[in-house]
């Protein structure tokens, strides 16, 4: 995002929460989801027993742009092979279980995710196959579950959808997103020029007798002064206006 | 997601953001986008020319399960006639633009939705076509844009993920209390009053030979179209304007 120069001051390259797939049944997801990844940063996927083998043409086909990732996919044989080195392990449900697990929405997740790994540690998230999600077994072997607060009508995220609420939510974790003005080449006016602004146009609207009636005249005068005080005026728009009040109150025929 | 007793707290049947796809280009790409919205309870989709017509077999066929997004869309042959009801129309944007416009994160747009919308105003969100991305055209119509953090090395968000987050983002603001827009006794004005303002202006300055020489002139409508797109106008401010413009050009002697 070249437009915004918070993107830059961050830090990209620092390690991050380990996506761990288990069971995946369709290449095609298992490449979104390196998409779904590399959009934020992530870059490693480790993949338990996927059902179509790996390597997998369909993955590769799907991820383009983001071959990286699969690039570095480790596959294990079974969950424990592919989540022991992790410290903190967390398992994406969809739904309620029986199991006692705290419950984590990706947001607070993802944060706690960023302080452990800034401790040192190694953090990895499970996501169960396409159609069942992570069984109790597996789930057992987190240190968390994380929910996302779905629609009770109509909860049906994809695979790779929820991979890259991951990844967003794990880029937000870096705490330094703002809203941002974007100004292009130009900077907001300063108060100066926007009071000879209001000036120049109060000269105008006087010559052609616009605060009529009279008693009206100070509340006219001051709803004007108010709006250009608030309006978020670039010096380029204030030119822009200048040029507008001049052309409009340009004697005709002139 | 019935294992979160948060959810059942929540409100998931008032209003929320209208999403607006313009030229979208692949049908399974609105239905993937309607799939987002239900999945995270927002089910107003308008779409402005869709390449391939409507209705289309595929958005269905891919839609399953939040059909009922679907049913309710409108098709407008243009944007304005997409956005001309709304109060607050965010665009979303991939990359920076030379227009000076407000970029607020997903999170803190859908928070100010919330805001607006509990107070009776209408918000959109605008989507461009999945190749290209909104015009500078479009984006000029907008009160402020929206900008998803991704990887500078790879940004590649599809359509259907970018609606899902800011549907996602509309959600988790449900739980968000966020600063007031202090608006006094008036609301934002609906987007076909800064529409016929920007035209009242547009036409006193063609008579005033305001756009000279001919090759700036569609630059210089694009730049006032965008200017008073982005500020934030009252209906009261709308109607003090026209007035403005009114006085300004009126016949000097009269």
């Amino acid at each position: 995002m070249s437009g915004t120069d918070h993107s830059a001051a961050l830090d990209w390259q620092g390690p991050g929460p380990v996506m761990v797939l288990v069971r995946p049944q369709m290449g095609e997801n298992i490449g979104a989801a390196a998409r779904g990844m590399w959009n934020f940063g992530l870059d490693r996927l480790r993949l338990v027993t996927p059902r179509d083998g790996w390597p997998n043409e369909r993955a590769v086909a799907m991820a383009s742009g983001a071959g990286r990732v699969l690039d570095h996919v480790i596959v294990a044989e079974d969950l424990p092979g592919a989540i022991g080195d992790l410290n903190f392990v967390f398992a994406t449900t969809a739904r309620g279980r029986e199991l006692t697990k705290e419950v984590f929405t990706p947001e607070s997740a993802m944060v706690l995710a960023r302080k452990l790994i800034a401790d040192g540690q190694s953090v990895g998230v499970m996501f169960g196959p396409e159609r069942s999600g992570l069984e109790n077994e597996d789930v057992a072997r987190a240190n968390a579950s994380i929910s996302v607060p779905v629609n009770p009508a109509f909860g049906s995220l994809n695979l790779a959808q929820c991979v890259l609420l991951m990844g967003y939510e794990w880029r937000k974790s870096a705490g330094v997103v703002a809203d941002a003005m974007e100004l292009g080449r130009t900077r907001f006016a300063e108060r100066v020029e926007v009071e000879k602004l209001v000036e120049h146009l109060m000269l105008k609207l006087d010559e052609a007798r616009f605060f009529f009636p009279e008693a009206k005249a100070p509340g006219m005068r001051e709803n004007l002064r108010n709006m250009f005080g608030r309006l978020p005026l670039s010096d380029a728009d204030v030119k822009a206006l200048h040029g507008v009040f001049r052309a409009l109150a340009r004697e005709k025929g002139q």
